[in-house]
């Protein structure tokens, strides 16, 4: 993994700017014969393009995706991949401060502090725009794991937005697609709704948890100690834009539990072990146990609000900063295709390193 | 990054066994003519090492650490450095059940799983005892750091146990060498030492949250996108046995801010921006901006306890499994320092990186 | 390195088939701050594009390059280079045998027995025009090598053409540009071409040999053991499409040689070490000694002839090819700027390396 | 693949010195279940111990190899796999000189001149003595190879050495293992016996080559374009000590060849294509056909000759240079099982590799 590459056997290289000409992915490691599609992507990137609710940034981009190689009479051909979306909504204005100012939270000033020099329109490289280039390589790793592991589910959706918390009582996997937070329960959309409202008329934002469930996954994933599951997954989700932190299964409450709490009981089921419990979210030593996994993260609200904060710029004068332009006051919402998409990335990629080494063989219980 | 590999320049190799001969590091990218000797490592071998106190495991492993290539008369030569430790303290008993029986919790069942054979002997290659490896690495790094970065401080602590938790206006750095928790209150220590005597007598354990600081970072580490500073900090946090939720600075709680709250704002300080609040940890789009960088993560309670639970055996069978042996009721203290080695090859393989892309330039604020 | 990845630091990966819609490289760890132009790229460009000579194929593509991303107001940013160039001459005509019929000495049998499937269209992925990508790349690298490495020089030439050798008394650097077979002798030219002439003529094709000479390398770039700078020049060569055989300095012909006689004596010159010949190539233990770099590579002749030769189709029956359409009869001649930009990539990669390990530092001698 | 690390799925990291305490071999991605002792290892280690014979080296070393992780009851875990060599012969004699004098030809001076600091014992990191930590990764590579491509060989043996060449009509595969020579011509030993004493006794040295044949390799490995097997093999080749040209197939001479001539014609055979030549050495477009694959290298030389030759040391003072101590008159004899671990460990990293990418189906033949 380097620079801008994710994944060891299956990977993808993303590249382009918020106001560039065009950004995508390049993805290379693809199993040959796939059935892959630019319609079959651009399902998964309309869940993240921007303009489709009022609750998101009003700019508006099309964000077709154009497959420029690697498949040939509509399946893979086991070569790289390259994945190209045209910017088109991208506004030539004249950026004046922007330019040299910096936004208090933003990447405006260690990206000038690292490299001297920046694309400071709409963010260039650190603009959350770079998701859309993982949707996209997310969408060819959908289509991999449709074939090798049909039965995998990946389903995320908010958990929490600022004050608001998921009623887990209320869970409904249904109501996900049905409203513009990708909220599992329909009955709250309303107040969310108001919620989100009352943050954008106070010039405010307001930060967000996500929750990804993995169900039927093989076990056997992950490799032990510098590649596990859990390890990637993790990185996979910190690697998004403004995350903050990252739980697999009880995550950071695991710390104030005891172990007699904590131990996912076994016993044995019809088709292999059966757990009581899923306290560890479906990985244990790095090792994916059949169990549904369960990876949680949170994003902080965006620094772009039009409320002014106390900062500088790169001459050095204090100033005050207002960021104008359009921007969601909860990036958190179109954080959940994202999220779905790396997770995808990261288990097809485990996926083809386990066959590598075990050629998917498994240790069998109660065969003996 | 490969199966055992962390890192990108500097990179180290972990191998071994809790019960085979030996364990150990090769350590891979080392800058040349750098001070390193036994005794330097040892210095940190000796902050993880188990039976110093009545909290940790009664295992008695000198954890001598051997220098076997790679440094030639007291200073580095670039080339790999072997660092092998060699178990004295294996006991060669007959482990019984243990070779067919699945811990629920622990890593057991899902390495049956994936490779059909493990090394069942004090959990092999998923014990805890690999970290004394990554501290051997860990010192290194510190080394390596104390020449290009010698202003760097990385200092870990507790932050919780269980129930308990650090009285942050109580926070004193001075305190934590000074007691068997590294816990920065000297006040709290007979309460928390009260508290896991406590969990140990009920044969039970308790989970932990660890917090690692480091002072001084130089701004503009961190490789956007894919090898953002926060992310390699998260994964090398994640991949520490146990370890099930990762943050950086307000983490988990970002979801419940609001934008105008969170926003670190910026005054001019004599020698470069100064933030007013530290919500972001240090870390901006993935690149340090010279703020301290906050990371904090779980420990699950070791899954080892005496309490009887119920699982299955490889031949499919029901039944209670209780573990014997010597562990550590609280696997989370001596998470400590091996937080602070994972933190410091992070860091010093940043550096490099760094090093090798920009040449250590930086942009300049406030002198043109 | 994975499959369509070349470097370590200063990596790119190419995508793309020879009549798809584009090709191009996606570029990464190039230092900030760096000129880079589209005109800059195209003048690599132009000295590897087909249809310049009789000599090589007819196909016309402008090989125009369009820099999508990485680079803002005609500098480097830091981030992923996207260099995109659009297929224009691809003919759609129908394919007819050529999908099922597998040319002798081709890559099309290997792609179908390992992918199933492949894009036959002009040879797919395995075409030479892949090495499109590697110009533009090296585009890049050369940009770079400017500011950091300003008196190298990357000097590739022809030595030898079927039967054809250079006469190296008459070598002449300056003679290069000024033939289509980038030969370092004007007055062998017009020989070379009437002998290229009747290789054509007589349907047939013919094999090369291509220098590549490195003069003002610095010392002390190359890493061993397995990133020595010599086991990258010979990957870099061997990965380009046809090459049978890699050679530093001496090359085969040590095999030959006692030691008495492959021995670089060495005296001390005015600025450091003076050697008195240069059997080494430039590189001893994997490293740079600042000598010239020397490696020679051959070429095969290219498979596509309009002589029938005897094979098979995939439904296992025999039958004669003859390969109609635009081929060059001595792929070599356009290998030779391949062949500069991948050294220029290696090269770059390797002082990038140093500068992450060393610092640049060197060994002094003569100083102390 | 990173400094001193070979490999992507199946990965070895060597490290050690000739004169430090041990030298040996970090191995990863080794599939599990697979049957593997230090009695096995041993055979290979065997083959190219010094010692053996009056034609190499007088040192002796037992090269008894230690199996310290990654193998539990006889079998590979799929964990990392420690191998430790440890140095008994080397002598602790005062290294006068030798510790800042430069021998004209040896990696002396590149070590110096990149570090500037360097083991000076016996070429320390530089010394072939590092080939032993390649036999015995390479016998591990061996091990698997044997559960997955059981019908694979991989013999070496030595085609030239000075003057003499191997007579191709007297090849006999079975003579190879009967002398020191690994010649396949019992009736020419004697000849090169006598040649090799010449060169000794005139204080001088002398090259070689060395081929290796692959019989039995499944079709399909090899990942294009940079990751291609005749690619990874040139490196592995290059990677070994004092090589100085990698050929496939006809190699450098292909250079010499038409089209005509070149194309390996292709009949269907009872199961799959026949080729009626083998040019191509076994591999198009950088993907193993089925065929034989023939890879050739050059070893120069070794530079320890007790001919004076002139050089300086770091002082920048000339000087004259004779190499005392126990010398290989030619490096290259020892170079072939080094060839053959390196090519096992080439061919099981692709199959692990063409394992996850494919899952090793492969494009069927006349059978549809």
């Amino acid at each position: 993994m380097s620079y801008n590459t994710f994944g060891r056997e299956f990977r993808f290289t993303t590249w382009g700017e918020s106001h560039g000409p065009a950004l995508g992915a390049t993805v290379d490691g693809v199993p040959p014969g796939v059935l892959l599609s630019e319609d079959y992507i651009q399902r998964f990137m309309d869940r993240r393009r921007p303009g489709t609710s009022k609750h998101t940034t009003q700019r508006r981009e099309a964000d077709q995706v154009r497959i420029l190689s690697g498949v040939f009479e509509g399946v893979t051909t086991g070569t790289a991949i390259q994945l190209m979306i045209e910017n088109t909504d991208q506004r030539s204005k004249d950026y004046g401060d922007i330019a040299t100012s910096f936004r208090p939270g933003h990447a405006d000033i260690s990206y000038h502090l690292k490299y001297g020099v920046r694309d400071y329109r709409g963010g260039g490289r650190s603009s959350a725009r770079e998701t859309a280039a993982r949707v996209a390589a997310g969408a060819v790793a959908h289509a991999v794991l449709a074939k090798l592991a049909p039965d995998m589910q990946i389903i995320g959706y908010m958990v929490q937005m600022g004050a608001l918390h998921l009623d887990r009582d209320r869970f409904d996997a249904d109501a996900i697609d049905g409203n513009p937070f990708f909220l599992p329960d329909a009955g709250a959309v309303e107040a969310w709704s108001d919620y989100l409202d009352g943050i954008r008329k106070d010039r405010n934002s307001v930060g967000a948890a996500i929750e990804v469930l993995v169900r039927h996954c093989p076990p056997g994933l992950g490799a032990p100690v510098y590649a596990k599951l859990d390890t990637d997954l993790a990185a996979a989700m910190m690697s998004i834009n403004a995350v903050k932190g990252v739980e697999i299964g009880e995550g950071m409450a695991a710390a104030g539990l005891t172990g007699v709490d904590n131990a996912d009981e076994i016993r044995m089921g019809e088709d292999g072990p059966m757990f009581l419990s899923n306290h560890a979210g479906g990985i244990l030593g790095g090792i994916s146990t059949g169990q549904d996994i369960v990876v949680r993260f949170s994003i902080k609200p965006t620094s772009s609000i039009t409320t002014p904060r106390r900062s500088i710029n790169s001459r050095g004068e204090e100033i005050e900063v207002i960021t104008k332009g359009r921007h969601d006051p909860c990036v958190g919402i179109r954080a959940v295709p994202v999220a779905e998409a790396m997770a995808a990335c990261v288990l097809l990629d485990h996926l083809l390193m386990d066959r590598a080494q075990t050629g998917g063989l498994r240790g069998r219980i109660g065969q003996d």
